[in-house]
């Protein structure tokens, strides 16, 4: 299997995010996206590529121009007022405010545009996340080309981005991104399983109102559990899009023996669906000692993960996510590749 | 004229606020109300009165019950997890996310409940913000049984305070409660002053629907400042309350020349409105040397606001609200007591 990557995910590199009321070392950092291309070139995966340069348009197929104005020029607006550290949001659009109205000034533009507080724009922000987002599209095209599956080793990772909101370490949104350049390069129908810990939202929101692609999340229960607002049961679409939103909300403590059956439901799903082309969020923060979440993976199990998303049995695009044990991440990430391979 | 106050504001007493994408000293601290207390003395502008204890129950006439509870409980829950620090949400509710669930986990909860990271709650935060509100009420009951005007020298301010919702220092609304106290008592139309530099978004969104209590504000362009997402001129009331609230945002570089006109345009719309009680938000954050703020009035224009605000002629309440530069604080607040009571 093609894996892609390119060290310019260096560029993000944030000294602090905040949790639990503290600047704390980030638990996204460069060193989650290196563990992971070290075991790729330990096991000898396949050939790792370069990313080529596809510019602004696929990014605009999915995101507000707006936004996307903002996300180029925030670090820099934020570092004329503020100097050189790390641009944060410090307040947002409250139950009762309104929502037509971009604000001019930068604090006013960061909580416009952020959902929460914890996601650092660095003056190489930019950079890297477009760099992420050109790593997923050439996977994408490799695998619209007809390989079979590629690897998009993407950092920083892109679930949570919606259209014109950043958040949850994500600012663009890699694996939405990919699934539109699918449908522009003649799928028809396109499913992304989105299988990190935490809910998609981002993913959600772009394609809500879609049945050419259709999104099945497994997650921590929002009632629980970051994003906390998203990824509810009873998100199921709307207008035409209605049915083709399917999660799977699940309780803290969730393991492998809990997990089997949702996914085989949602593997089910995105079969009958019969894409053209099927992306996976791959986050593999469900393990034991992720130290952020708390599902009960162990490090096997990605194996018979990877297995469960080889019965889709469609042309595959892995577009990485989430994942913060850093020791044993590339491992698991691994694992998934080799059981997808194996069963293949 | 009659100041209420407590000393019980000491108790929210936060280590940390949220700036510039940094934790620093808090702007808001508790030798602001200390300051304007020892001006008070120094002026003798009358007696000094501790607050009653009102309860719940007027708190719960304009505060949602689940917020309410929220609050009460906040730091106990934060604390279990987390130890001995201030709570802060790190993420909130984005544009497409829902607002019809409350997360069950303490992340989630400040999150709902805030629009801003900017505020901290402490272990004394319940404690000190009550105690705000029954000074307010305090000077409420002094007002409707007779007296001319009350100062009540509330902290933690209020204005920012909404229905459902805590930011800008602001926990309980003080004014809003206030003014739905006068209702409560026999007023049949209640009218508010907003002077402070920033919007008073809580307060509006409150009474938003209501032509019973005028809400009016003047402050810095939501455009350029803080709260970035309420305050503009067309947010003119809803339904049968249409009409009766009105905004001034006014742009950075404000100073007194230019607020006389607007101010003046306020204090009529009051008059013909013809209220039976009148309660101030009383900011003093216009102050030029103000820290966080980019108006430009000198100590003397507060005698002059204090006169404009006597030309309303009605039983008038002023509800201490926000003001940051501490050693010239306590000269602005009596500034504005004594105009008033001058040209009474």
């Amino acid at each position: 299997m093609f894996a892609v990557y390119s060290q310019d995910h260096q560029y993000h590199n944030p000294r602090f995010e905040l949790v639990d009321g503290q600047f704390s070392p980030p638990f996204e950092h460069p060193r989650r996206a290196e563990t992971v291309l070290a075991q790729i070139r330990e096991i000898s995966l396949g050939h790792i590529l370069p990313p080529r340069d596809f510019g602004l348009s696929a990014i605009l197929r999915v995101h507000d121009e707006g936004f996307v104005r903002f996300l180029q020029t925030a670090w820099n607006e934020w570092s004329l007022v503020r100097g050189e550290g790390d641009a944060f949001p410090f307040t947002w659009i409250g139950r009762a405010m309104r929502r037509d109205k971009v604000p001019e000034t930068s604090d006013g533009k960061l909580g416009y545009y952020a959902f929460d507080a914890g996601t650092p724009i660095t003056s190489g922000t930019w950079r890297a996340a477009t760099t992420s987002v050109n790593v997923a599209l050439t996977g994408q095209e490799l695998v619209a080309k007809g390989e079979r599956a590629v690897f998009a080793l993407c950092r920083p990772p892109g679930h949570h981005a919606a259209r014109d909101c950043y958040g949850g370490y994500c600012f663009l949104n890699n694996a939405a991104i990919a699934a539109q350049a699918f449908r522009d390069a003649g799928a028809e129908r396109v499913a992304i399983l989105d299988v990190d810990y935490h809910h998609g939202n981002g993913t959600q929101e772009i394609f809500y109102d879609r049945r050419d692609i259709l999104f099945v999340s497994l997650h921590a229960h929002p009632r629980q559990e970051y994003p906390y607002f998203s990824g509810y049961e009873d998100e199921r679409g709307a207008g035409t899009g209605e049915g083709y939103n399917q999660n799977y909300p699940l309780p803290w403590g969730t393991d492998w023996t809990s997990y089997r059956e949702p996914l085989e439901d949602a593997i089910r799903a995105i079969r009958n669906y019969s894409p053209d082309a099927f992306v996976v969020s791959l986050g593999v923060d469900t393990f034991e000692k992720d130290p952020i979440c708390k599902f009960q993976f162990h490090k096997e199990d990605y194996l018979r993960l990877g297995e469960a998303i080889a019965r889709v049995n469609k042309p595959t695009l892995f577009v990485m996510e989430g994942g913060y044990a850093v020791d044993e991440l590339g491992l698991n990430v691994v694992n998934v590749l080799v059981g997808f391979e194996n069963a293949c």
